[in-house]
């Protein structure tokens, strides 16, 4: 474990994009690769895929490549990817369906267990086998199950009202799909996916172009 | 225009974040706000906070506060908000579908104007009055109608064929959800929303959380 420490931000934020490409490689069949070969796929210089790798102890011999289902498999084990985790979903509008019929999540070890809404018209409704349940029933289904991380697709204004839940019942990662940042203690993980945020970089970003 | 250069991409990712809370404020009729408040709303310091506007020219008077109204539809102005935007979606899967039906994005000005996909059982499905049509038709329809964003929701096989097909038809601005880096001209910009790598970053600091 003690390898994990100390890696900056930056670095981690680029592991699962290695991850990814990875996975592309060993589905086309592709044994070994240079930092080169890599650095030309994903555009990294090859001198920051070796120094990114360092991070993590090295992987693979100077000259002879990297072994890419070793590498594949390193980097799944430092991302976690080697154990599974139990999710539930709050919120089964648009994007929390979207996200619970994501396949790809289930090949990385995700098991969705339970979704939960307030609306008696998506209550009982069911998403590949799991019937939605009203948003009242967490507390009795978190007392039950063991959940690892709440994906929270709710409007705004009851977004961390659903966090402190996943709180007080011992969820230490949460998905966070409502567009508001969450307020929760220092040993719980958030991950932010702010659709509308990102929307607007990208036109801010035409827009500057234009401007040049 | 000219004030836009030279802004660091931090800043950039901010102005979204600001908007998206002055917006709260705005709903809560809040009037004038100083930068220490927005300060404990935003979560960056006050300090912060006064840099970044300074790089737009400052809005607002030091010990008066901000016009909260005049701040937001200035930062809309900056990220391009005062203008609409014409989309259109490839790829009409669970994803697309939840773009397509997400209203927030119709009221800062993106307005859908076409949905594409290649399965037989979507194709003429309506999503809010927008018959889905085959992929096969995108080109003549660029070549009729002005769209400024493409937003690619297909799998990561055919993305950059669609990508392709957006540059071709002088599409400026796409948002990516393909788990694809896309290969296009540095006059066109490009938003990813990648999903499993957001999923994979929070499993690894779950995991870096446990293991302190």
């Amino acid at each position: 474990m003690d390898k994990k420490r100390d890696i900056s931000m930056a670095v981690i934020k680029r592991l699962p994009k290695y991850y990814r490409h990875l996975a592309e490689l060993l589905r086309n069949d592709v044994d070994r690769i240079s930092s080169k070969e890599l650095s030309d796929k994903i555009g990294f210089t090859a001198s920051q895929i070796r120094q990114d790798f360092n991070c993590f102890g090295g992987f693979g011999q100077q000259g002879y490549g990297y072994n890419v289902k070793e590498l594949y498999n390193e980097i799944g084990k430092i991302l976690g990817t080697d154990k599974e985790y139990n999710t539930i979903i709050v919120g089964a509008g648009n994007i929390g369906q979207a996200i619970a019929n994501y396949s790809r999540f289930e090949k990385v070890g995700f098991n969705l267990k339970g979704i939960f809404d307030t609306n008696p018209k998506l209550i009982g409704v069911r998403i590949k086998d799991i019937e939605i349940e009203d948003v009242d029933n967490i507390d009795a289904f978190l007392s039950k199950n063991s959940v690892d991380i709440g994906i929270i697709c709710v409007p705004a204004n009851t977004a961390q009202k659903i966090a402190d839940l996943f709180v007080s019942n011992g969820i230490k990662g949460i998905w966070n799909f409502a567009p508001v940042d969450l307020d929760v203690p220092e040993d719980v993980s958030v991950e932010n996916v702010h659709l509308l945020e990102s929307m607007l970089t990208l036109v801010y970003l035409m827009n500057e172009q234009k401007a040049k």
